[in-house]
């Protein structure tokens, strides 16, 4: 790619070693790419994989290391042949910030699942930084109206939460189930309420409960008790887990509706045991999913805009960046950190 | 229900322990319920089912106890409340003989959903008999022109292999993988023959490959091959799983495409062991199903008929039950044992 711009400088915030803590750190873009986009960064989120990286829980991180996939920001430099965006626009970046473009999947809509597809933070420096770079088709423009403070969480949290909703095909008179309320959870229970649907939320917090019920569900479930989850056996047509914990997974299928479906967006540890018998009876599923394409999250940030949905924020100074990680780690997020850029 | 007719013996071939060999076995019929309807049976297949139930392996076997529930025949006499089907006329019965027809699963088209059907060979009396009993609705009007001596395993073993394709929306467009060719995996591939797709079959028995070939496979995959499987990755749209052995299912999860799903109509002996990961990257999902109700069959035999579509049967006399029986414990069978009533 031709180089028409050199040596931009980026403070940012990284780590030197796992679980280091977050220092100030500078780091030089090479020279943009003919089709990318530098972005000033006013808000990220704080998302549980920015702390699975920050701990190379996965085995992939290079040090030093910027987290921060939950970007909103304003365009401030455009490569010669970037399309659909210019100088001046806000937009936003999550999990991925390029893909081959040319591919099956790509040419399908879905670039998520592109095998060349670059990862904000793998690899790779992240939006805890004054400037990140991303090809322009994962820069997704912002509608107008969206609430800047709260919609970097939306690119990540708010988007893995809504696609299998889409995929599903979830329907507004369905009876849906929302596994952990947290960052992701939260959300979904916003989507669905939104969506028009009968809205059950399992949590074992009961510090939440309220919220919870304000946030649009229908009704919470204590997952530690046998007996309530014995009494919703054969009656939800989709249930969301958001956690990264293993379950009693059986349990949660026998919950189902028959046709429904168990999905999961978290990474659990140990493999999930699934009877047959379970899956057979009543043609249930298990499925998972990760984010999704850039046309299915503006379709997204379009419903989010329209019913103004909202992740529930905590902002923090960027220079708390240790902090905010902190009280994500110890669960006390109440339910979605975001740093904010000056 | 009101009696129109008592006192109709019934000459059956029934085992009177686990494991026991069939023996000739009469009994005496109740009188018809209003809404029941009595058939000659002409042919019955014989399932895995039968010799599950035989062995009592599910723990629900009555003795002394009939097999047979693939059942084609002639109605012979009505209950005064029968509904669209006539003396005469020619039918067939899978796994179930009633439903409760106004549950909300009976009421949406679901009546294999219903938690009062009731099923042919349990607690009752099955198809290896000159007359079989069943409600209306799921003595299932054969179309004009079937082969009879062939149809019976289609109302269980077909029916079995043709609902997943319905319910996971299979397209003609869709590379399918088929996983075990005996009894149902055969009828599989020559239902996507002609559903349009491209064909996978995996099967570890060599000696059957020509005639996989034949059935409409596009190719035959060694399943024990692990560097052909290796090859598959991420290239199948849908995987039938017919077999009832646990495999691994993780390497097949990996043939999927993006979005595909892996459906099991076997009942496996171990749980299922699936890593989170592999049905969230590309968003992968498990499933599984028993049959369908009685519409869903009805399609399936009109797409039958006019695709001749049949499974490859052996034919033997029903006095011979044992030796059929025995044949397909052993694995002989090629591909749906059959037996004829005179």
């Amino acid at each position: 790619m031709e180089a028409i711009k050199t040596g931009i400088t980026v403070s940012a915030l990284a780590a030197k070693a796992p679980k280091g803590k977050l220092e100030k750190f500078s780091y030089t873009l090479p020279a943009i790419g003919k089709e990318e986009v530098d972005i000033k960064v006013a808000y990220c989120g704080v998302c549980h994989s920015d702390l699975s990286m920050l701990h190379n829980d996965w085995g992939m991180t290079q040090y030093p290391f910027v987290p921060g996939h939950e970007i909103v920001g304003e365009v401030i430099r455009c490569g010669s042949d970037v399309k659909g965006i210019q100088v001046g626009d806000k937009v936003g970046v999550g999990w991925f910030t390029g893909s081959c473009m040319h591919c099956r999947h790509c040419m399908e809509g879905n670039h998520h699942f592109c095998p060349d597809a670059e990862q904000t933070i793998v690899g790779r420096h992240g939006g805890f930084a004054d400037v990140v770079r991303s090809h322009w088709s994962w820069a997704i423009p912002l509608p107008g109206g969206i609430d800047m403070a709260k919609a970097g969480p939306l690119l990540c949290a708010g988007i893995t939460v809504f696609t299998p909703l889409v995929s599903a095909g979830v329907r507004p008179t369905d009876k849906v189930g929302v596994i952990g309320i947290g960052g992701l959870g939260h959300l979904a229970i916003k989507f669905l309420k939104h969506w028009g649907c009968e809205v059950v939320a399992f949590s074992s917090n009961p510090s939440k409960y309220d919220e919870i019920m304000q946030m649009g569900a229908t009704r919470v479930v204590d997952s530690t008790d046998a007996g309530a989850l014995q009494q919703l056996q054969g009656t939800l047509h989709f249930i969301l887990s958001t956690v990264n914990v293993s379950l009693d997974w059986n349990t949660y299928l026998h919950c189902l509706a028959p046709k429904g479906e168990l999905h999961t967006v978290g990474v659990v540890p140990e493999p999930m045991s699934i009877p047959s018998f379970s899956l057979i009876n009543g043609e249930r599923s298990i499925g998972g999913s990760p984010s999704a394409g850039p046309a299915l999250t503006r379709t997204m940030l379009d419903f989010c805009v329209r019913h103004h949905i909202y992740p529930t924020v905590e902002v923090f100074p960027v220079e708390q960046a240790n902090e905010a990680l902190q009280r994500l780690e110890e669960g006390k997020a109440r339910y979605r950190v975001v740093l904010q850029h000056v």
